[in-house]
């Protein structure tokens, strides 16, 4: 190391540790009223580009697959042997074994298996685990093992694929809560999770109000134009609303109130 | 320009403008007891080699997925941004919003996205739309966004995945009803698009009657030799059939005659 | 050829001949227990690193699509138009045609289509033959066509897609009962092959009383150890378990015996 | 068609129309003296996100592959056989051959292959006419054939690749000077291509002047400061350039006036 | 096996048996004035049409990597660690080693490695020996190891990439001399391959003497209408060659007759 | 968190930190006489299956692309338009500018761009300070952008393709001095790196000596026996050599002890 930078910790993260966030109970229980594609127009129109994960498709889980939820975060590196023995010897101090003994109610496990698809991220006694835990549901790049009885399990998981093989057989466990990627997306500790059949998209903690608020409105609104539509209005006249529909959307509102 | 070649509008597609065209009511009914693997075989006899759009599966749609109707394009190119304040000032005039006001019963809505994934090619209310006027189903190299919406719609929808982006943040819409690849097969206005489990194969319009005659006929034989496998009979006999076979066949058309 | 050599065939193949084996029914039978997953670990301890075929999932079969069975191998080269001739004049001396009436009950089609999805494997009056040969099921690294037929014949088919064209079109059968690949996996007939909703893996001949024996064993002690995670306990407990898991697996394993 | 929309010809393309360009022949010179890098930093800053092909190298040209000239476009979509005739029927209307002798001094061909690498998109015969003429290069996201002339020809061409096909084995010429996309990029007639070793950027036709005013600012700047790191000056001071460099700069330009 | 089957051996490569040959060296020496592209010209209009490897391109070799000779195959299979010791006790018998030993003068050896990158297919030895044997050239779909050596060893090479690893690591080789794919393409032993920067195309045997003699008179041809358009003719008039061209041609061949 | 995991600090990394180390000059200066393919031979006997990064090639350096040195790595995630004003304020706390003044004689800078190409990981003016601070060389599973000038260089570059985007436009820094993965291998600070024309090796810190030792001893065999083959001698003769050539080795190797 050089002597001029004495200071330094050598850890570039932290230049973005003040992004991490706590999204309040409310905010995200109004975030279950938002679809991911409005959410990603919401935050497309708020300067993220790139918020939904690439390849990254419901696997099982209720009706609509609703996901939402803070990430908690597994990164994983590619399988060096030498490296297992370590592993072996850390034992419950694995990550990935802590960060499942840690989640908890609401929490979404976002796993990067660097879009990896050799091996199984998590099996059904590890999904089992996380189940009992609470939490809100599982998303990988990589696939997860033991599908017969994960897509039985009842809670929303999000994966690149399936493959029976342990994670050893390919990756190792590098780290926890710290920032990963996910299907292309920077994910950091904090953020919220959403899925539906359109797919997931990460929405940064400090922007998870603005897309509950502009999300729920947007949906209000389109829900309200949907219906003129199936009731034969044209493109023309109801999308984007001209006066005409602008004002009886008013009307409708007077007489739905937002609750 | 070269002054020697003053009588040219510089769009060569002319040269194919004859083969566009109209298939009847009747034809396009008769093609429903046509299955795509069927369509196939008899384009391929026709000398078409590739008919079937690579990547182009089910989303949606009734038990099976029927689908068959007369192709009406839409072409995308790339977002480049300094198209978009022209897309924003033409309004209405945007190709998409055209075509689809303009599309009416029977009509396929055939879209090019370059087999490009990044975002939707339409989304809910432009489905809804679609609906309204009443398309035989829509059919997309690219994704659809709403996919939690569009897959209750009830119309068949043949799309390569799903994306929640707005199509202008990937796509720019350029021109409707002229000739277009989908999933790597040229169609022309006015073919006829034909979509099932299989998959969605293209039949040029002066061909749809050929596909309908023999088509139908080999369905018949086919079902026909089937039930003879059903029933125990070997490949060596009955596929292709035998004389025994043959004559079966024969005897048994006499008691189902063609409808 | 080299006169120094006169004794060879010129098939390299024989010397993997004695690999080949015939498993008993018993055996077979016992495998229906084991999922792939579990098979895939007691196959990977024995020093098989990759015996799960790539991009071959389930089409459609019986819930959780259970497949076991030995391999009858069909081998594919790309079309070679100059070759289809001496296909035609072979007649159902053709490599497909044969095998598909030399199978038998329990046997499992496997098809080795290098991976290509130009073209279907077989369409249904093929694989109304193997049903009626009482085939276990069929795996293919290449497509199907028929889709809409065969996903409702009631056996289980593994596939990496679907296409409505005829084999011919892109690909000729060129031997059966031969070493071959599919999904990147070699397979010698006889091999065991097992599928579910992980995918496939094959086991070979001389390993499958080996899976049958540890994979049961290992069915049994997971599913123990998943009660126990289900009621709470922490995996730091239970995987692997410690000793009063352990132990209270076999008082368990005493009330409930081996059958 | 709907009698509601009688005076449009529906062709979307109009509403770019205003976007095509002609760049005067000094502006082209003076981008010879700028990267492609750098063009792409001076296209991000104004907007355009991605203005550069995807897989499209160089496959020869003089020393660093220099490129700069007019877009010119083709047009090509997928082989149908049927549509095949018609194409030989038009002879010399085939848009590829009207194109060819209708492009001069200066301009770029530029063929949308759609990304397709299953046949060439030019030989040997054509790209000798297109020299004849003496374009300034050939860019294409397909392939060419005859690379072993067509790589000792001595101008600039950009490709995905080789193939020794004709085009007319895979790929139908549909239309020349309208707009097309190549490796992911709109292109309008009349943009400035300029290619490199880094690849092949497009300059939308009115943001040329601006690519070469600041771009030649910016291979200014960054030539002097690459000068100072290479004499020993740090990253914290060089780049970007502190005070005193800013200074040492504007000195050095004071000495060095731009020509 | 099926008591009706009696007097199979199981191996439907026989009915391909007669399309092996043996082409005489004139038509070998005849075929070093044919390009690639002109070769497959040829081959497609005897209706081959996809004669041409995908992905395989020239390593090394003399300038423009001109490539002529028979094929002599290698199939490998992938690892499967259970069949190591086999082929650890099979020695000599392996049969890349058997291969690389009967090869002789003129013979291309080609390797079908299933497309794979994962492992060499050979390396600097096994080179070496086949340049004692004075082999014509080696073609594979997968790698070689030891580039730093083979690229500098003077023979044509065509591969997909290079890897450091050892066959065994991931391959293994199962026959020779054998019918295979490589690159996509059906190869028979004796068929002729033919390399240059184009590529490389496969020539059945009993097609060589057709490529020789269209191929030649195509190149010579083509030579004579490429300087035409050198010397300023347009497409028009010379491609293909109008009345006053096609009797130039006839009077310089009468003046340049044919060696 | 969780009350019961009190002494955590949640970064798994730290179970792995005895792996890393720092090898001594002497045995890097031996490495530079085995090539990566031996390298590779060593490492996987030693339980290294996968230690080549794929898809990782030479972009320029002197002849035959000798590259060795010790492993500093630089992490980047993928861009999120919300974090990039962190990193501007952070300045030269950009985890790629500390890396980049912070690296030294000897250093191999490794840059893990998760196998991204849509953006360079580093351009002129940074590599050249990477020059000016004497590094053995670059390796990246990304792009680097302004290839004219890097190509130019002098120094080894190993990259997947090149891309004339700013990191930032694409990419964002994270952390440097970590763990990383490049091209699918896992890198930990102080492994080795290994480049030559077969590609990239990782070589762990703690088998750098048995690399060495065992490697040159491997070259220095194969050599001999290269030389063999060259001379005439067989496969079955020299590879793996017989008694004979065995005991001339050894002869040899007491007329050319090693150095």
């Amino acid at each position: 190391m050089d002597a001029t930078e004495p200071g330094l910790d050598g850890y570039g993260r932290d230049i973005y540790a003040s992004a991490k966030g706590d999204v309040d109970e409310a905010t995200i229980e109004r975030l279950r009223g938002v679809s991911v594609a409005t959410a990603w127009s919401v935050l497309n129109k708020a300067g993220i580009l790139h918020p939904c994960m690439a390849g990254v498709t419901p696997l099982s889980g209720p009706e609509g697959f609703p996901l939402v939820g803070r990430a908690r975060t597994l990164r994983y590196l590619p399988l060096r042997e030498d490296l297992l023995p370590l592993l072996r010897t850390a034992g419950h101090a694995n990550p990935q074994r802590q960060l499942f003994e840690l989640v908890g109610s609401g929490d979404v496990v976002v796993i990067d298996a660097m879009g990896q698809t050799e091996a199984g991220t998590l099996g059904d006694i590890l999904a089992t685990r996380l189940k009992a835990r609470n939490v809100a549901g599982i998303v990988t790049d990589g696939c997860v093992r033991d599908a017969p009885f994960i897509k039985r399990m009842g809670i929303p998981v999000f994966t690149k694929s399936v493959h029976p093989g342990a994670n050893t057989s390919a990756l190792l466990p590098f780290e926890f809560d710290g920032p990963v990627q996910c299907g292309g997306v920077t994910v950091l500790p904090g953020d919220i999770i959403l899925g539906d059949e359109d797919g997931v998209v990460v929405i940064p903690a400090h922007l998870a109000a603005k897309v509950a608020d502009d999300g729920l409105e947007q949906e209000r609104l389109e829900g309200f134009l949907r219906m003129q539509v199936e009731n034969g209005e044209s493109l023309r006249d109801a999308y984007p609303p001209g006066p005409r529909l602008r004002e009886a959307y008013e009307a409708w509102c007077r007489e739905n109130p937002r609750t």
